[in-house]
C-alpha cells in the first residue's frame, strides 16, 4: 500500500507529475491531490479515475507514504518538515532546502547515490541545472572540469501558467528578457544563482560556474549554449563518446541538435553541437523539457529509487 | 547633386535604409530604389513622394554617385564591381566582400578611419558582428581581449520577411535553432564563421572568439550573452566607465539591460548586466536594433562619412 501526496497538482509541475506517475506505472494504491486553499475541489483524471483536489493539510501529507511537492518554496517550508516527521518521505521541487546541508539535491543519473541512505526529504534541483549537470558529470569523469559558462533560453512555462498564457497575444509582444528571477546585491538574478550553487553541491566540486539566464518567447523547453574548461586536454572524440555512453542523455551529434519545441514531452536530456574550443574547452548545446526532466520527471524518479 | 541607389529597397534592410536616410536629412538629391526583376513596377514612399522600383540594371548603379547594397551576396558580387567601375561609391550589406582583404569592412565608431582614405567598395558587417564589435572596442583599448565567447539570441527578422511572417503561428510553434545557417566541415554555422571572422578583421586583432548562434522566437531586435577574457586585470568599475564614454553605445547600467523588444528602431547598441567573472573576465548583455544598427543605420552611417 503506497499512499501518494501531489502538493501543488493543479500547476503545470503537478499535473507532469501525475503524468509521469501514470506514465511510468508507479508503485502507487492511493493518490491524493493536494493545491492551495483556491484549487481546493477541482477535478482531474489519473488512471482513468477522477480525483478532487484537496486543500493541502499537515494532516494529509503526513498520513501519506511519498510526498511529490511542487507548490512554492513557502508551501514547502511550511508543511515538508510536519509531513517528515509524520513519517513521509518527501521530495521537494521547490527552492526551499535545496542548498540545505542536510538534504540531498539529486539527479538520479548524476549523483543517485546519495538516495541510498533513504533520506525522508531529498530536493529536487532546478530546471536549468538538471540538464546541464546531466552533461557536465560525464565530462568531469572524463576530463576533469575547470569553469562553466552557459547562456541559458528559457521558456515560458518555466515562469508557471500565466505566462505560458501571455505567449498568446500578437507576435509584436515576443520578448527575450536577460534576467530571470529578481537580482542580488551582487547582480546575480536568482536563476543565476540557483544554477551556479545548485550545480556546485551536486558534483560535489567548487567549481567556477558563471551563468546568463535569459526568458526566451516559447512555451515549453530550456536550451543551454555550454561553454566548459577542462583539467585534461579536450578530445572531441572521446567527449563524444563520453556523452554517448552516459545515463539520461542523447548526443545528437556533433553537427546535430534538439530544439525546445522537439523535446516537449521527452524525457531526455539532449545535447549537440559539441565542438572544441581551444586545447582544454569544449561548447556545446543542451535541450530538455523543463517540466519533465527539469522537474516532474527527475522528482519521480528520485521516488522511483527511493521506494525501490 | 547626389543620386543614391538603394539596391534591394524593398527587402527589410533595403526598407530600413530609406527610413534612415529620411529620419537623418542624408544629403541626396535624387534616390533611386531598385529591386530584383519580381519587385520592380513596386511603389514606395520616400521624403513624401512616391517612387516606382526599377529592376537593377548594370547602367542605373553606375549613374549613381551611392550605392546602398542588401539584395543578397550573388546580387552584390554580380552588381557592384561594375558600379564601382563606373565610378559609383558602394556601401554593402551583403557578405560578398566581407573578408576581401582589398575591401575595409566597417562599423563608424569602431574603425571608421579606415573611411579616411575613401574606399570605393565598404563592406557593411554582420548584425551580430556590429553590436558585438561596438561593445569589444572599448574593452579593448581598456584591457586588451585575450578570448570573447558569444551565445546570441538572434530575431526572425535576420532571416528576412518570410521568417518574420512564420511568427504569426500559434505558440505552439514557436521555437529556438540553434544554428543559424549552414554548417561547414569545421561544423560551425555560417553566422558563427562570420561572427568570429568579421569580428577579428574589424578590430584587427588575432582573436580567439567562439560563437554558438541560435535564432530565437522575435520579430526585431538581436541579443546577445557576451563573457570575454582580458589581458589586463577586470576593473569593474573602469569596465562601466569605459563603455559609458564610448560612441554608438549606451550603458544600461550594471543591473539594468535593455530588451531586444526595447531596441526595436533605436540606433544605439545597449550593454547592461555587466560583471565581472573572475580576475580577467567581463559577462554582459547586448542588444540591438538588427535592421538598424546591425544593417541599414550602419550602412547610412559609412555613406555619411564617406560623403562627409
Amino acid at each position: 500500500m503506497t499512499t501518494v501526496c501531489v502538493l501543488g497538482a493543479t500547476g503545470l509541475v503537478g499535473r507532469e507529475m501525475l503524468r509521469c506517475l501514470e506514465e511510468r506505472g508507479f508503485p502507487l494504491t492511493r493518490l491524493v491531490p493536494l493545491a492551495r486553499e483556491g484549487d481546493g475541489g477541482r477535478r482531474l483524471r489519473f488512471r482513468g479515475e477522477e480525483h478532487v483536489v484537496e486543500r493541502a493539510r499537515p494532516a494529509a501529507l503526513a498520513a501519506a507514504d511519498l510526498v511529490l511537492a511542487s507548490a512554492g518554496r513557502d508551501a514547502s517550508r511550511k508543511l515538508l518538515p510536519l509531513a517528515c516527521a509524520g513519517g513521509s518521505t518527501c521530495v521537494d521541487n521547490s527552492s526551499a532546502f535545496r542548498m540545505d546541508p542536510e538534504v540531498p539535491l539529486v539527479v538520479p543519473e548524476v549523483n543517485g547515490e546519495c538516495l541510498d541512505a533513504r533520506p525522508t526529504l531529498v530536493a529536487n534541483p532546478n530546471c536549468s541545472t538538471i540538464q546541464l549537470v546531466s552533461v557536465l558529470e560525464p565530462l568531469r569523469a572524463a576530463f576533469g572540469l575547470s569553469s562553466v559558462q552557459v547562456a541559458t533560453y528559457q521558456s515560458a512555462s518555466g515562469a508557471g501558467g500565466a505566462a505560458l498564457d501571455a505567449l498568446y497575444g500578437t507576435p509584436e509582444t515576443l520578448d527575450v528578457v536577460p534576467a530571470v528571477g529578481p537580482l542580488d546585491d551582487d547582480d546575480r538574478a536568482e536563476e543565476e544563482v540557483k544554477l551556479e550553487r545548485e550545480t556546485r553541491k551536486i558534483l560535489g566540486l567548487e567549481l567556477p560556474v558563471d551563468a546568463l539566464c535569459v526568458r526566451v518567447p516559447t512555451r515549453v523547453g530550456h536550451g543551454e549554449a555550454v561553454w566548459v574548461r577542462t583539467e585534461e586536454r579536450m578530445d572531441l572524440a572521446l567527449a563524444c563518446e563520453v556523452l554517448e555512453g552516459a545515463p539520461g542523455i542523447r548526443l545528437d551529434g556533433r553537427r546535430g541538435f534538439a530544439t525546445p519545441r522537439e523535446v516537449e514531452g521527452t524525457d531526455l536530456v539532449r545535447v549537440g553541437r559539441v565542438r572544441r574550443t581551444g586545447e582544454h574547452g569544449l561548447c556545446f548545446w543542451v535541450a530538455a523539457d523543463n517540466l519533465r526532466k527539469g522537474a516532474a520527471l527527475n522528482a519521480v524518479q528520485i521516488a522511483e529509487r527511493l521506494l525501490g
